[in-house]
Protein backbone atom coordinates (compact mmCIF):
# COMPACT_ATOMS: atom_id res chain seq x y z
CA UNK A 1 0.00 0.00 0.00
CA UNK A 2 1.48 3.48 -0.81
CA UNK A 3 0.33 6.04 1.54
CA UNK A 4 1.28 9.69 2.08
CA UNK A 5 2.78 10.66 6.04
CA UNK A 6 2.50 14.67 6.84
CA UNK A 7 5.63 14.89 8.07
CA UNK A 8 6.78 17.39 10.76
CA UNK A 9 9.88 15.85 12.31
CA UNK A 10 8.46 15.54 15.22
CA UNK A 11 8.18 12.82 17.89
CA UNK A 12 4.72 11.50 16.74
CA UNK A 13 5.13 11.68 13.24
CA UNK A 14 8.40 9.98 13.66
CA UNK A 15 7.00 7.01 15.32
CA UNK A 16 4.06 6.89 12.92
CA UNK A 17 6.66 6.69 10.08
CA UNK A 18 8.17 3.63 11.81
CA UNK A 19 5.21 2.38 11.92
CA UNK A 20 3.79 2.47 8.59
CA UNK A 21 7.17 0.98 7.49
CA UNK A 22 7.14 -1.85 9.63
CA UNK A 23 3.42 -2.56 8.90
CA UNK A 24 4.92 -3.37 5.05
CA UNK A 25 3.91 0.61 3.14
CA UNK A 26 5.35 2.44 1.17
CA UNK A 27 5.43 6.11 2.46
CA UNK A 28 6.21 9.39 0.45
CA UNK A 29 6.40 12.09 3.34
CA UNK A 30 5.37 15.90 3.20
CA UNK A 31 6.64 18.37 5.21
CA UNK A 32 5.33 22.06 5.07
CA UNK A 33 7.32 25.05 5.64
CA UNK A 34 4.31 27.76 6.76
CA UNK A 35 7.35 29.84 7.85
CA UNK A 36 6.55 28.48 11.61
CA UNK A 37 9.43 29.40 14.31
CA UNK A 38 10.38 25.78 14.30
CA UNK A 39 11.23 25.20 11.16
CA UNK A 40 14.31 23.32 12.17
CA UNK A 41 11.81 20.38 12.77
CA UNK A 42 11.74 19.88 8.88
CA UNK A 43 15.88 19.52 8.94
CA UNK A 44 14.91 16.72 11.28
CA UNK A 45 12.59 15.54 9.11
CA UNK A 46 14.78 15.30 6.29
CA UNK A 47 17.41 13.89 8.33
CA UNK A 48 15.32 10.71 9.56
CA UNK A 49 13.59 10.44 5.96
CA UNK A 50 17.33 9.98 4.45
CA UNK A 51 18.49 7.71 6.79
CA UNK A 52 15.25 5.46 6.13
CA UNK A 53 15.41 5.38 2.75
CA UNK A 54 11.91 7.54 2.47
CA UNK A 55 11.26 9.98 -0.15
CA UNK A 56 10.54 13.81 1.77
CA UNK A 57 9.09 16.35 -0.16
CA UNK A 58 9.00 19.86 1.47
CA UNK A 59 7.29 22.98 0.14
CA UNK A 60 7.37 26.03 0.97
CA UNK A 61 4.50 28.04 1.90
CA UNK A 62 4.75 31.96 1.95
CA UNK A 63 1.34 32.85 3.14
CA UNK A 64 2.40 34.55 6.59
CA UNK A 65 0.02 38.10 4.97
CA UNK A 66 -3.23 35.41 5.06
CA UNK A 67 -2.34 33.90 8.55
CA UNK A 68 -2.92 37.23 11.32
CA UNK A 69 -0.37 37.11 14.05
CA UNK A 70 0.13 34.08 15.95
CA UNK A 71 2.89 33.13 18.22
CA UNK A 72 3.88 30.17 15.50
CA UNK A 73 4.56 32.40 12.24
CA UNK A 74 4.73 35.61 13.88
CA UNK A 75 8.09 36.42 15.20
CA UNK A 76 6.75 38.83 17.28
CA UNK A 77 4.35 37.19 19.82
CA UNK A 78 6.16 35.18 22.20
CA UNK A 79 5.69 31.39 22.43
CA UNK A 80 3.56 30.85 25.81
CA UNK A 81 5.02 28.41 28.60
CA UNK A 82 2.74 25.92 30.22
CA UNK A 83 0.40 23.29 29.29
CA UNK A 84 -1.81 23.16 26.14
CA UNK A 85 -5.34 23.10 27.61
CA UNK A 86 -4.50 26.89 29.38
CA UNK A 87 -6.14 29.75 27.47
CA UNK A 88 -3.08 31.68 26.57
CA UNK A 89 -1.94 28.87 24.41
CA UNK A 90 -4.53 29.98 21.74
CA UNK A 91 -2.17 32.21 20.56
CA UNK A 92 -0.42 29.66 18.70
CA UNK A 93 -3.09 28.65 16.69
CA UNK A 94 -2.42 29.25 13.12
CA UNK A 95 -5.70 29.55 11.11
CA UNK A 96 -6.90 26.54 8.97
CA UNK A 97 -3.72 25.07 9.21
CA UNK A 98 -4.22 21.51 9.29
CA UNK A 99 -6.87 21.88 6.16
CA UNK A 100 -4.26 23.73 4.51
CA UNK A 101 -1.39 20.83 5.12
CA UNK A 102 -3.97 18.25 4.32
CA UNK A 103 -4.69 19.55 1.40
CA UNK A 104 -1.41 19.46 -0.01
CA UNK A 105 -0.65 15.71 1.28
CA UNK A 106 -4.08 15.22 -0.76
CA UNK A 107 -2.11 16.89 -3.56
CA UNK A 108 1.00 14.45 -3.72
CA UNK A 109 -1.06 11.29 -3.18
CA UNK A 110 -3.16 11.96 -5.70
CA UNK A 111 -0.09 12.54 -8.03
CA UNK A 112 1.60 9.59 -6.58
CA UNK A 113 -1.65 7.49 -6.84
CA UNK A 114 -1.05 7.00 -3.12
CA UNK A 115 -4.53 5.58 -1.33
CA UNK A 116 -4.68 7.67 1.80
CA UNK A 117 -3.04 10.85 3.49
CA UNK A 118 -1.92 9.82 7.29
CA UNK A 119 -1.34 12.26 9.94
CA UNK A 120 -0.21 11.70 13.79
CA UNK A 121 -3.12 12.96 15.66
CA UNK A 122 -3.69 11.20 18.68
CA UNK A 123 -5.98 10.89 21.87
CA UNK A 124 -3.85 13.78 23.47
CA UNK A 125 -4.39 16.26 20.59
CA UNK A 126 -6.28 19.30 21.90
CA UNK A 127 -9.92 20.95 22.62
CA UNK A 128 -8.35 24.60 21.90
CA UNK A 129 -7.15 23.44 18.61
CA UNK A 130 -10.68 22.92 16.30
CA UNK A 131 -9.02 21.77 13.17
CA UNK A 132 -7.49 18.40 16.04
CA UNK A 133 -11.28 17.71 16.73
CA UNK A 134 -12.40 14.29 15.48
CA UNK A 135 -16.06 16.41 13.71
CA UNK A 136 -13.27 18.04 11.58
CA UNK A 137 -11.53 15.28 10.64
CA UNK A 138 -14.18 13.33 9.39
CA UNK A 139 -15.69 15.58 7.18
CA UNK A 140 -12.00 16.22 5.70
CA UNK A 141 -12.12 12.51 4.59
CA UNK A 142 -15.47 12.97 3.26
CA UNK A 143 -13.98 15.79 1.06
CA UNK A 144 -10.62 13.72 0.22
CA UNK A 145 -12.56 11.10 -0.94
CA UNK A 146 -14.72 12.92 -3.38
CA UNK A 147 -11.79 15.02 -4.71
CA UNK A 148 -9.95 13.26 -7.31
CA UNK A 149 -11.34 9.98 -9.26
CA UNK A 150 -10.29 7.77 -6.74
CA UNK A 151 -11.32 8.09 -3.11
CA UNK A 152 -8.34 9.54 -0.95
CA UNK A 153 -8.46 8.49 2.84
CA UNK A 154 -7.55 10.15 5.51
CA UNK A 155 -5.87 8.34 8.11
CA UNK A 156 -4.74 8.90 11.94
CA UNK A 157 -3.89 5.68 13.05
CA UNK A 158 -2.99 6.71 16.54
CA UNK A 159 -5.88 9.09 17.56
CA UNK A 160 -6.16 6.02 20.20
CA UNK A 161 -3.33 6.52 21.38
CA UNK A 162 -1.84 8.77 24.25
CA UNK A 163 1.63 10.44 23.52
CA UNK A 164 3.00 7.75 26.17
CA UNK A 165 1.52 5.11 24.13
CA UNK A 166 3.51 6.35 21.15
CA UNK A 167 6.12 6.90 22.89
CA UNK A 168 6.26 2.84 24.14
CA UNK A 169 5.31 2.25 19.96
CA UNK A 170 8.28 4.10 18.82
CA UNK A 171 10.80 2.37 21.81
CA UNK A 172 9.05 -0.98 20.60
CA UNK A 173 10.23 0.09 16.82
CA UNK A 174 13.82 1.73 17.69
CA UNK A 175 12.50 5.13 16.67
CA UNK A 176 15.55 7.31 16.29
CA UNK A 177 13.98 9.77 18.43
CA UNK A 178 17.16 11.60 19.51
CA UNK A 179 16.97 13.12 16.10
CA UNK A 180 13.56 14.35 16.37
CA UNK A 181 12.18 17.93 16.95
CA UNK A 182 9.10 19.17 19.26
CA UNK A 183 10.03 22.15 20.49
CA UNK A 184 7.56 25.45 19.54
CA UNK A 185 10.61 27.81 20.11
CA UNK A 186 12.97 26.45 17.49
CA UNK A 187 16.12 27.23 19.14
CA UNK A 188 19.63 25.01 18.93
CA UNK A 189 18.08 23.14 21.80
CA UNK A 190 14.45 21.87 23.02
CA UNK A 191 13.68 24.36 25.87
CA UNK A 192 11.38 22.65 27.84
CA UNK A 193 9.05 24.76 29.34
CA UNK A 194 7.00 25.25 26.05
CA UNK A 195 3.39 23.21 25.83
CA UNK A 196 4.97 20.95 23.69
CA UNK A 197 8.15 20.26 25.35
CA UNK A 198 6.58 19.63 28.10
CA UNK A 199 4.63 17.13 27.07
CA UNK A 200 7.41 15.50 25.35
CA UNK A 201 8.89 15.32 28.46
CA UNK A 202 5.75 14.15 30.17
CA UNK A 203 5.27 11.61 27.46
CA UNK A 204 9.02 9.49 28.00
CA UNK A 205 8.56 9.92 32.16
CA UNK A 206 5.38 8.26 31.66
CA UNK A 207 6.41 5.73 29.29
CA UNK A 208 9.49 4.62 31.07
CA UNK A 209 11.83 4.91 28.14
CA UNK A 210 14.80 7.12 28.17
CA UNK A 211 15.03 10.81 27.00
CA UNK A 212 17.25 11.24 24.69
CA UNK A 213 16.26 15.05 24.75
CA UNK A 214 18.79 17.29 25.66
CA UNK A 215 16.57 20.78 27.33
CA UNK A 216 17.78 24.29 27.77
CA UNK B 1 -21.54 41.39 6.33
CA UNK B 2 -17.75 40.46 5.61
CA UNK B 3 -16.71 37.93 2.55
CA UNK B 4 -13.28 36.67 1.34
CA UNK B 5 -13.71 36.13 -2.51
CA UNK B 6 -12.02 33.65 -4.02
CA UNK B 7 -11.01 35.91 -7.23
CA UNK B 8 -9.25 34.91 -10.30
CA UNK B 9 -9.68 37.82 -12.69
CA UNK B 10 -11.59 35.70 -14.86
CA UNK B 11 -15.44 36.49 -16.07
CA UNK B 12 -17.27 34.10 -13.48
CA UNK B 13 -15.81 35.44 -10.56
CA UNK B 14 -15.47 39.41 -11.57
CA UNK B 15 -19.53 39.12 -11.42
CA UNK B 16 -19.66 37.71 -8.49
CA UNK B 17 -17.78 40.40 -6.94
CA UNK B 18 -19.61 43.03 -8.08
CA UNK B 19 -23.14 41.39 -7.65
CA UNK B 20 -21.38 40.70 -3.70
CA UNK B 21 -20.06 44.21 -3.58
CA UNK B 22 -23.69 45.86 -4.94
CA UNK B 23 -25.39 43.64 -1.97
CA UNK B 24 -23.48 45.63 0.36
CA UNK B 25 -21.12 43.34 1.58
CA UNK B 26 -17.18 44.45 2.38
CA UNK B 27 -15.34 41.95 0.21
CA UNK B 28 -11.69 40.35 0.74
CA UNK B 29 -10.07 39.29 -2.29
CA UNK B 30 -7.72 36.27 -2.82
CA UNK B 31 -5.77 35.65 -5.95
CA UNK B 32 -3.62 32.15 -6.08
CA UNK B 33 -0.90 31.45 -8.02
CA UNK B 34 0.14 28.17 -8.92
CA UNK B 35 1.98 28.78 -11.45
CA UNK B 36 -0.87 28.35 -14.00
CA UNK B 37 0.35 29.07 -17.10
CA UNK B 38 -2.28 31.64 -17.28
CA UNK B 39 -1.60 33.43 -14.46
CA UNK B 40 -1.80 36.57 -16.04
CA UNK B 41 -5.09 36.34 -15.02
CA UNK B 42 -3.99 37.58 -11.56
CA UNK B 43 -3.05 40.73 -13.05
CA UNK B 44 -6.33 40.99 -14.60
CA UNK B 45 -7.43 40.62 -10.87
CA UNK B 46 -5.52 43.27 -9.43
CA UNK B 47 -6.79 45.70 -11.74
CA UNK B 48 -9.98 45.03 -11.18
CA UNK B 49 -9.85 44.81 -7.07
CA UNK B 50 -7.69 48.70 -7.77
CA UNK B 51 -10.31 49.95 -9.58
CA UNK B 52 -13.34 49.14 -7.51
CA UNK B 53 -10.91 49.44 -4.17
CA UNK B 54 -11.10 46.41 -2.93
CA UNK B 55 -8.33 44.68 -1.26
CA UNK B 56 -6.56 41.77 -3.35
CA UNK B 57 -4.51 39.29 -1.32
CA UNK B 58 -2.35 37.42 -3.96
CA UNK B 59 -0.26 34.78 -2.82
CA UNK B 60 2.20 32.34 -4.32
CA UNK B 61 2.41 28.59 -4.02
CA UNK B 62 5.78 27.03 -5.41
CA UNK B 63 4.33 23.43 -4.88
CA UNK B 64 4.30 22.00 -8.75
CA UNK B 65 6.94 18.82 -7.65
CA UNK B 66 4.05 17.76 -5.59
CA UNK B 67 1.22 18.89 -8.17
CA UNK B 68 2.31 16.15 -10.99
CA UNK B 69 1.93 17.13 -14.74
CA UNK B 70 -1.15 18.42 -16.16
CA UNK B 71 -1.24 21.06 -19.08
CA UNK B 72 -1.79 24.20 -16.44
CA UNK B 73 0.98 23.92 -14.23
CA UNK B 74 3.62 22.18 -16.71
CA UNK B 75 4.80 23.95 -20.00
CA UNK B 76 5.25 20.81 -21.82
CA UNK B 77 1.74 19.39 -21.63
CA UNK B 78 -0.08 21.29 -24.53
CA UNK B 79 -3.77 22.68 -23.47
CA UNK B 80 -5.82 21.14 -25.21
CA UNK B 81 -8.74 22.54 -27.56
CA UNK B 82 -12.02 21.96 -27.57
CA UNK B 83 -15.42 21.29 -25.12
CA UNK B 84 -14.80 20.88 -21.59
CA UNK B 85 -16.55 17.35 -21.41
CA UNK B 86 -13.81 15.28 -23.89
CA UNK B 87 -11.62 13.35 -22.80
CA UNK B 88 -8.72 15.10 -23.48
CA UNK B 89 -9.46 17.24 -21.08
CA UNK B 90 -8.62 15.29 -18.38
CA UNK B 91 -5.06 16.48 -18.32
CA UNK B 92 -6.40 20.17 -17.47
CA UNK B 93 -7.33 18.48 -14.26
CA UNK B 94 -4.71 20.06 -11.12
CA UNK B 95 -4.63 17.57 -8.20
CA UNK B 96 -6.83 18.65 -5.57
CA UNK B 97 -6.50 22.03 -6.35
CA UNK B 98 -9.93 23.87 -5.23
CA UNK B 99 -9.36 22.19 -1.89
CA UNK B 100 -6.06 23.95 -1.81
CA UNK B 101 -7.39 27.56 -2.72
CA UNK B 102 -10.27 26.91 -0.53
CA UNK B 103 -8.47 26.01 2.46
CA UNK B 104 -6.24 29.24 1.82
CA UNK B 105 -9.49 31.27 1.89
CA UNK B 106 -10.82 30.11 4.95
CA UNK B 107 -7.29 31.12 6.47
CA UNK B 108 -7.88 34.72 5.30
CA UNK B 109 -11.82 34.76 6.36
CA UNK B 110 -10.74 33.30 9.57
CA UNK B 111 -7.89 36.20 9.81
CA UNK B 112 -10.01 38.92 8.48
CA UNK B 113 -12.85 37.69 10.70
CA UNK B 114 -15.61 37.24 7.79
CA UNK B 115 -18.15 34.80 7.69
CA UNK B 116 -18.08 32.97 4.60
CA UNK B 117 -15.66 31.98 1.73
CA UNK B 118 -17.70 32.52 -2.06
CA UNK B 119 -16.63 31.17 -5.25
CA UNK B 120 -18.00 31.35 -8.60
CA UNK B 121 -19.17 27.57 -9.37
CA UNK B 122 -21.95 27.78 -11.59
CA UNK B 123 -24.19 24.81 -13.04
CA UNK B 124 -22.00 24.52 -16.24
CA UNK B 125 -19.00 23.73 -14.08
CA UNK B 126 -17.63 20.26 -15.23
CA UNK B 127 -17.97 16.47 -14.08
CA UNK B 128 -14.31 16.07 -15.49
CA UNK B 129 -13.20 17.85 -12.61
CA UNK B 130 -14.33 15.66 -8.98
CA UNK B 131 -13.65 18.92 -7.31
CA UNK B 132 -16.62 20.74 -9.05
CA UNK B 133 -19.33 18.87 -8.04
CA UNK B 134 -21.93 19.59 -4.99
CA UNK B 135 -20.80 16.80 -3.03
CA UNK B 136 -17.54 18.18 -2.78
CA UNK B 137 -18.39 21.65 -1.94
CA UNK B 138 -20.63 20.50 0.63
CA UNK B 139 -18.20 18.26 2.42
CA UNK B 140 -16.07 21.32 2.32
CA UNK B 141 -18.59 23.66 4.01
CA UNK B 142 -18.79 21.10 7.08
CA UNK B 143 -15.31 20.92 7.35
CA UNK B 144 -14.94 24.85 6.97
CA UNK B 145 -17.80 24.86 10.02
CA UNK B 146 -15.48 23.02 12.06
CA UNK B 147 -11.55 24.29 11.27
CA UNK B 148 -11.84 27.26 13.92
CA UNK B 149 -13.50 28.24 16.74
CA UNK B 150 -16.14 30.87 14.55
CA UNK B 151 -18.11 28.34 11.86
CA UNK B 152 -17.13 29.79 8.12
CA UNK B 153 -19.57 28.84 5.41
CA UNK B 154 -18.50 27.74 1.44
CA UNK B 155 -20.93 29.88 -0.72
CA UNK B 156 -21.51 29.37 -4.59
CA UNK B 157 -23.79 31.71 -5.41
CA UNK B 158 -23.87 31.61 -9.28
CA UNK B 159 -24.30 27.31 -8.15
CA UNK B 160 -27.82 27.50 -10.01
CA UNK B 161 -26.66 30.07 -13.07
CA UNK B 162 -25.27 29.47 -16.24
CA UNK B 163 -22.04 30.80 -17.68
CA UNK B 164 -25.06 33.01 -19.91
CA UNK B 165 -27.31 33.67 -16.87
CA UNK B 166 -23.90 35.55 -15.74
CA UNK B 167 -22.68 37.44 -18.62
CA UNK B 168 -26.80 38.66 -18.13
CA UNK B 169 -26.08 39.66 -14.60
CA UNK B 170 -22.61 41.24 -15.18
CA UNK B 171 -23.97 43.41 -17.54
CA UNK B 172 -26.80 44.44 -15.58
CA UNK B 173 -23.70 45.16 -12.95
CA UNK B 174 -21.66 47.23 -15.30
CA UNK B 175 -19.14 44.48 -15.16
CA UNK B 176 -15.41 45.14 -16.58
CA UNK B 177 -15.47 42.41 -18.60
CA UNK B 178 -13.20 43.43 -20.66
CA UNK B 179 -10.34 43.91 -18.06
CA UNK B 180 -11.06 40.20 -16.91
CA UNK B 181 -8.65 36.78 -18.45
CA UNK B 182 -10.21 33.20 -19.13
CA UNK B 183 -8.09 31.30 -21.54
CA UNK B 184 -6.22 28.93 -20.02
CA UNK B 185 -3.04 29.59 -22.92
CA UNK B 186 -2.26 32.43 -21.00
CA UNK B 187 -0.75 34.54 -24.12
CA UNK B 188 -1.25 37.86 -24.70
CA UNK B 189 -4.67 37.43 -26.62
CA UNK B 190 -7.26 35.33 -25.54
CA UNK B 191 -6.74 32.38 -28.00
CA UNK B 192 -10.74 31.58 -28.83
CA UNK B 193 -10.25 28.30 -28.85
CA UNK B 194 -9.35 26.19 -25.54
CA UNK B 195 -11.99 25.08 -23.00
CA UNK B 196 -12.26 28.16 -21.83
CA UNK B 197 -12.14 30.61 -24.57
CA UNK B 198 -14.81 28.41 -26.18
CA UNK B 199 -17.22 28.89 -23.29
CA UNK B 200 -16.46 32.84 -22.94
CA UNK B 201 -17.51 33.26 -26.64
CA UNK B 202 -20.52 31.27 -25.89
CA UNK B 203 -22.07 32.63 -22.86
CA UNK B 204 -21.46 36.21 -24.89
CA UNK B 205 -23.60 35.15 -28.11
CA UNK B 206 -26.12 33.16 -25.96
CA UNK B 207 -26.56 36.34 -23.18
CA UNK B 208 -27.03 38.67 -26.34
CA UNK B 209 -24.36 41.06 -24.65
CA UNK B 210 -21.24 42.66 -27.43
CA UNK B 211 -18.31 40.11 -26.29
CA UNK B 212 -15.70 42.96 -25.91
CA UNK B 213 -12.81 39.93 -26.09
CA UNK B 214 -10.40 39.91 -28.61
CA UNK B 215 -9.59 36.96 -29.64
CA UNK B 216 -6.59 35.62 -31.84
Amino acid sequence: MKKVLIYSGGLDSTVLLYKLIADGNKVECLGVDYHQRHKRELFSAARICDSLGVNFYKIELPIDHILGQNSLTSSFIAVPDGHYEEEQMKVTVVPNRNMIILSMGIALAITKNAEAVCYAAHNGDHAIYPDCRDEFATAMDSAARLCHFNPIRIDRPFIGMTKTDIVKLGDSLDADFASTWSCYKGGNKHCGTCGTCVERKEAFVLAEVPDPTEYL
